[in-house]
């Protein structure tokens, strides 16, 4: 139409389960996904005229998830992204881009069975996978997590703030802290031991909430940052999003009871949210569309 | 209204979260729950016509479990629902039965931490635990649990049944058995040791769906019923409901490759959903208007 | 297992997702339903030793959903629900109740639009309807609907409540009522008309909710119940579960402002939950086992 | 920490409810909204060291929700989100960035009812605004819909697509093309009309998918935005995420039926998405980091 123009598309195949069991003998392995693709390239024509000659399906997308699985097995969320991305851009010359996210929910053996096939999902926080590939050979790989729910029952204060008309809230030097969180962190580079480093990086996540003294959950953020980094030389960024999940210390007053910090509402919403990026001072990659494009 | 009356009613608050934090010097510890409450008795005024002289506000009602969790802690889902059916038949003289119903999510501590008030919410099952109480002192105490999510790689079969002309399954002598337990238990009576016997009941859940080798989901609930009720003879009864969660084997020939039960597609919907009770044979409570309320 | 038996079982395919089209030429129609099947009957061989003979497989079961769709199109939930109970009562010599619960998803045509082949989903209340029917032809059917939200932003008070020692609500006379309704009625037999007979019972619903001046949301459920019960004559019992959403009036004197009503938080938990049965007086039918599990 | 820096950062209350109503005498009106607020500035103090004396705390801009809400009323999203962030610009220096989010539920009168003050809520799309603004007075404004759900029961093919080794999709000339509409668009300027705006936006929505006959859902997509920027000559750009929701005609010949494309699986994953982008060509603003923001 005159005047308009098409801008920026992505297109593929979301949340594709797929259950990759791995038998070595009567002992098996599991690993559960959830795959989302988004492919990008000469796609203007579908957009245009609907002519769907350089269109991958997204079915076919779907197929490749289960057919490399079967092929290849699944070591990990990040190393089966990548194989998924390269795939795409070999199989289809109008594909120049891939996108690959993967969810990963964790399951162990069930404690106390005899059975060498029997899992239970563990339900906590949700491991997640994000590559970027084009075709000439580019790549980024962000490893991350979401809804690990953590909570101080003190060790944490809040006071100093500013003070604007509208500030009413107390200010208190005991309070509960909680939150789940949401972090990703960018690889300078593959390796070939994502479960190694995913293990680091939670592990470093969790004692950095656990063992810092808050004055802020903007504070803890940034130690969580922190230690992840440390954790691991080759991460370049974390991004963290905490929300505050607002532990209200209930008013026993009326009731002629007093409460010393031992009985909680936990309200939904509204709740804080502190978002933030720890990153490693002078890293040339810091900056750039190819750097944003691998966070998005 | 001429030819209508009022049938049964009941009311409270629903849904009150309330962490309470349990301190030894430095050694904290955490049970969260979700409490709610429904009460009944002389409640017709202010269905009929707005006269509230006998309504207890579920206000008030939220304050108990506040104020009671302060008071006496929380020992146990179980306790601490008895405890807060109990405060309702004596405050309010025109509340003949309350029902408590309560979920808790479990918690540990957060591993390799130096703290002792750090804590990591293990997203697994729900627990669950309902109580009814009368003004004459009848009580009944049911626990569960929900969400507990399980999966057998192999081990179950599924073949001979019956075939109907719209009936197009075809047999198998392998395939991966999921389901998210979905269990309530009913005590013969109140007993001290409501966690441990939560443990047994859970660990028997556990172990009987996965050492149970299956030709039917039916068959495995029955196995998981009758080991609860083993693990603890104090309990009279248990009621499962079992969805099965399809994990279909994909189809690969069309790629020139076979799959030999590796690479599962995790259905959504729909599912199949197989629910049963299993119970002590003789027992006289197994029938009757108290028995069924207690299930409620 | 000695000592142990089994009680009441069910099982079916839960969530049967269908979307039936009607045309009449270019003129197009649609009903979309989501339908849940629990068989019960001579099952205990599948359970106790995975003997399938007698077991109707849930995917039979989802087939007949689909087939039966086909051939006889979907007037309405109630109908298609009578016509599948009905199926799995002949298809299978060793069932002999059968439960059939649809939900319907209202949809509208796209307003503007010149196809008739085009439609918006309206995204209010759903519709419900549960069926259950025996071998010998006993049959019930119930009607529903929930998650139709209502609010009222005056005309609602609340006071002359009972007190307690720890009651401390402010007393009002003038709030915000607002809930989910959430209703089911129960037919005394079949009609032709379900479609007309939904319509007026969702307008005595809501014209019940909006025009009552109410004392409490208790005497609200009644004048809503009664109303519907006087909207068709054929409908025996009404059963509401009524949560109230609390809207709070914000206190703005902190900032130097009043508010006469008019700024409102709406809170997510707790939330009362008000339930209630509405039927007409000296029907036979008020109790007994079948009419209870008319409800289940 | 030697060798680490903080990046960006933004911080604030999420998940405001608000419900304001507006009275004329007897005759009431409600707006009900969501609000997100994410402030940023000079924040590396509390980040670094917990010192908190430039930050406006999450509790007062919930606090400024509702007093301005109270002030000015809401007349719509867009303006509401405006007025607040300009408020948090004004009421702390050491803020020079403010993010507001809104989404808005709608309600109409309760149809039938006597009464000015009854309302039910729609159900539909969540109406969804975002505003950034600087503290050099820049400021954008994005309004948005989410969760449209359409269908168009025939006038969709999808053929002539890639064929690469794992596609086996079959092709076809009728489908079902079903969607849940996510669309946002950039306004080049403030209007004072914004509902009047919006009206327009969703009918160009609802009737481009309507009206036009598909040979792909990237063609839908494109003609909706197309018709989106024609309805509003101050509309710049529009970006759309449009799920494929799939509809699998069933196969009914194992049963002796056949289906012309009148019964349908509504399937829940995986599904297609498809994302794009339309502008006007020739916007100098099309590019650029404060654009980008602007999205974000």
């Amino acid at each position: 139409m005159d005047g308009m123009v098409l801008g920026p598309t992505r297109y593929g195949k979301a949340e594709v389960r797929v259950v990759r069991v791995a038998k070595n003998g009567d002992e098996h392995s599991i690993r559960d996904l959830n795959v989302s693709i988004a492919l990008s390239g000469d796609q203007e024509a579908t957009h245009l005229s609907g002519d769907n000659a350089k269109v991958l399906t997204t079915d076919a997308q779907k197929n490749a998830v289960y057919s490399l699985a079967a092929e290849h097995g699944i070591s990990s969320p990040e190393s089966f992204a990548l194989l998924l991305a390269r795939h795409f851009l070999t199989t289809c010359p109008y594909i120049s881009h891939a996108r690959v996210a993967v969810e990963e929910y964790a399951w162990a053996r069930i404690p106390g069975a005899a059975s060498r096939h029997s899992f239970l999902r563990l339900g906590q926080e949700t491991r997640t996978a994000l590559v970027h590939a084009d075709a000439d050979g580019t790549e980024s790989v962000i490893s991350g997590l979401r809804d690990l729910v953590v909570l101080n029952s003190t060790g944490s204060e809040f006071h100093g703030f500013y003070k604007d008309p509208l500030t009413t809230l107390p200010e208190t030097s005991d309070r509960v802290l909680a939150t789940a969180v949401d972090a990703r962190w960018l690889h300078e580079g593959p390796t070939e031991e994502w479960d190694e480093s995913y293990g680091r990086a939670r592990s470093a996540l969790l004692t950095a909430f656990a063992d810092t003294y808050s004055f802020s959950l903007q504070q803890t953020l940034y130690a969580m940052g922190e230690h992840l980094l440390r954790s691991d030389p080759h991460v370049a960024e974390v991004r963290l999003a905490l929300p505050n999940r607002h532990h209200f210390a209930v008013d026993l007053t009326p009731f002629g009871q007093k409460n010393d910090n031992e009985v909680f509402y936990a309200a939904d919403r509204p709740y804080g949210l502190i978002e933030g990026t720890v990153r490693r001072s002078g890293t040339a990659s810091a900056s750039g569309s190819a750097y944003d494009r691998a966070w998005d």
